[in-house]
């Protein structure tokens, strides 16, 4: 029996989130994101499917590295405008039984005492199904628009990311006890004070002394979702990761850092074989491989180099309006080019890319790979793909929306259940922990370092 | 004709918000207050019977001003613990029509530029339906677990929030003109960067040099509504609110009140005729008056003395446990007790309050007025009391949730509709504003201050 794939739908609360242009498609309705029933109708269409989560992206400023401006974003709806992902949660959870929720939320502008509290709100309303994508912003166009006047410099984003994720954990796990709440209308004691405890965390970044203002969540604490390839990013995910998102393009490179990953894991004292992780892969698919590369060739009608570019400027640090579209990108000489490069490199390692080709790759998928095909040939990549990456599942992004994922959900979902690679649906819902890591896991394991903030009982 | 009153019902994401110990009757269900359903079918008894919005209180910090600690506030569920009310948003505008929301947030602990995005966010998902109800947080258990060793002063509190609400209008009106997104699919455009201006706000505590991340809502900036009645918040209020909630207890109070707020507004260039008041009440009602006598009774069985003199330390700022529950509180000479001691007069100045007396009050409906008696009599008070005090509505509190607005909505609403006092239904919905201010009338008005932040068209 083969192991059931973990599936998320990859989105972000946009019109355009990681192919540039694909909005100009007839069939897509990306332009309703402000509509909260094309939400519900995505969420459902998910759940019904068996997806596992819907992971939300997001963004706290504007992509205007690409000639130093927001213009070619805002004509291209690049992941601007950009809409809160938080807030979509509860009329989602309302409207589905299963389907998790992985929210993007960064550390960097919120106090961990409210953050906390929100995560909580939502794991209740949701009946546990959230997940915390714990990030630490990378836009300057966010920093200088709340109240710096620069990024706080990479390590030590991360280092206040630590004790801000010390913090909310401490105030999920170390809190209220698990039977604080008695809820005893008789004895008239809601909670009883000596089981709900101050935290007391004095530290570098954050004060908090007190308990936390929300009772125990089904999970507590959300499931802990991290994207990290940088060395210190590599490092947080495996101390407080049970999801990672490995944004490495080829398989192999991806079952590299996942390598590293597990030992680093190990070395924190975690069992390594507990984390998860999942690639995000966006899927092309029909009828049939004919249908499928019909249905790819429309869509790159609809590229937009502009927005392509302003996505790709935005994710490597480099304005490449400055660049010659044409020539091989070997000849630029400066350490972020050759860091893109190498990203490309990794989508094919046999070609010269120019930022022409670039663009038109990156205008479907973002710098993740695209896969076309009929629905065996999807499955076939699938396989071989989390074969070769060690990965347990995917993030299923989009060209169209919602028309990508029924495309997927009619062709492809049948055929990952006949191969055994969708999980069986539950009796009663599960919380998202017990969904990912088996039935009974509802809280952090044992193992987590998070788990050490629990009081002894 | 009548004016059909303005109603909304007033709550907060917790098990007791106003009622001390109420939750302990058998017929209250604030207990599934973490349970979306809960949410979901008050939002929709409200909005079929006709209120024009729910109400969500909020706090951010413990009450622990009695004794020091957060003890009697965990025993009798008194506001603590407490949820985030943003996150219920969603659900309950995806299943309502007409219903408004007015979302208590505060100016202390958030940034503009993502606060400015959340209610844009919500009032695209609600199609226009959320209010701001902005506060600066009085809590000091608040500020020490957000990074403050102690509370803002007060008056420096209102100078931030001033500059906030400066920030968040001028994402909200100055930032994209109306004509900025075109979602023009031939021509590949969906907004014209020329139509998206930067605020370039550099003040004195934010610095906001960017766009708005989110394109126009419905309403563009939420309705935005004030409680405030110390002298700065006040003019606060006279400047920013176009719905202020009055929280002084007599109707003759509360007119005084509103003749120097409509004073304040007009010396700002506002019409003071333009802006709305509501105050709050707790109804208590039934088939007829001995009903509704027996009802209260019955619920005055439920008062915790312990959760009424947990909530009423936390909003005097007076640890009210080192007094003596028997004696006339006139012996107590600091101005803090002063001041308490004058909020309960505003309740029966004919009698001397001792401290159980303030309790058994408080229990039921906090230091807000409550009103007991039968359909007629019920709706006799309301006209004698928007009569008296000039307020254009009510913010309807409860005793017991959701009885008390089931109760209302049987046996007072027809009252309401029989005698004018209800708004006739829309055809079609309309955004909160329109709903409080006129059909057409979706955007701020031109003369409040923040319409000075559009650019000319």
């Amino acid at each position: 029996m083969k192991k059931p794939f973990i599936l998320f739908g990859f989105m972000m609360n946009v019109v355009g989130h990681l192919s540039a242009g694909l909005w100009r498609h007839p069939d897509d309705q990306a332009t309703r994101y402000t509509d909260i029933n094309y939400w519900i109708s995505l969420a459902r269409l998910l759940d019904d499917a068996g997806f596992d989560a819907l992971f939300l992206a997001d963004a706290l400023g504007q992509l205007d590295v690409y000639q130093q401006l927001p213009d070619a974003a805002l004509r291209g709806a690049a992941q601007m405008p950009v809409n809160d992902p938080l807030l979509l949660v509860s009329a989602l959870a309302a409207a589905t039984r299963h389907l998790g929720f992985g929210i993007t939320v960064s550390t960097t502008y919120e106090q961990p005492y409210l953050l906390a509290r929100k995560f909580t709100t939502l794991d209740h309303l949701s009946n546990g199904r959230v997940a915390w994508n714990i990030v630490t912003s990378m836009l300057d166009s966010a920093a200088r628009n709340l109240g710096m006047t620069q990024q706080i410099p990479h390590d030590e984003r991360y280092a206040r990311a630590q004790e801000f994720v010390d913090v909310t954990c401490k105030l999920w796990e170390g809190s209220w006890e698990a039977d604080a709440v008695t809820r005893d209308k008789l004895a008239g004691i809601y909670s009883n004070p000596q089981k709900v405890h101050a935290i007391g965390h004095h530290g570098r970044y954050y004060q908090v002394p007190d308990a936390h203002l929300s009772e125990p969540s089904p999970q507590r604490t959300p499931v802990l979702f991290q994207a990290g390839t940088s060395a210190r990013g590599s490092l947080f995910a495996a101390v407080n990761a049970e999801v990672v998102f490995m944004a490495g393009l080829t398989p192999q490179a991806i079952r590299t850092d996942i390598n590293t990953l597990r030992q680093l894991a190990a070395e924190q004292g975690r069992d390594p074989a507990s984390l998860r992780f999942i690639a995000a892969v966006t899927v092309v698919t029909g009828a049939d491989d004919r249908d499928a590369q019909a249905r790819y060739q429309a869509f790159q009608q609809y590229i937009s180099q502009d927005a392509a570019l302003a996505l790709f400027s935005a994710w490597t640090g480099v304005d490449w309006s400055a660049f010659d579209l044409d020539r091989p990108l070997e000849y630029i000489e400066t350490e972020a080019c050759r860091s893109a490069l190498a990203s490309l490199t990794r989508i094919d390692s046999g070609r010269q890319w120019t930022l022409r080709e670039a663009a038109d790759t990156i205008g479907i998928g973002g710098l993740h790979p695209t896969l076309v095909g009929g629905p065996q040939a999807i499955a076939d990549q699938l396989e071989q793909f989390a074969e070769e990456a060690g990965v347990d599942g995917f993030n299923i992004g989009y060209a169209i929306s919602p028309g990508s994922f029924e495309d997927f959900v009619r062709y492809v979902v049948p055929v990952l259940k006949a191969r055994g690679r969708m999980a069986e649906r539950p009796a009663h819902p599960l919380t998202l922990r017990e969904r990912l890591f088996g039935a009974g896991q509802r809280h952090l394991p044992a193992d987590h370092p998070a788990s050490h903030f629990r009081r002894p009982s």
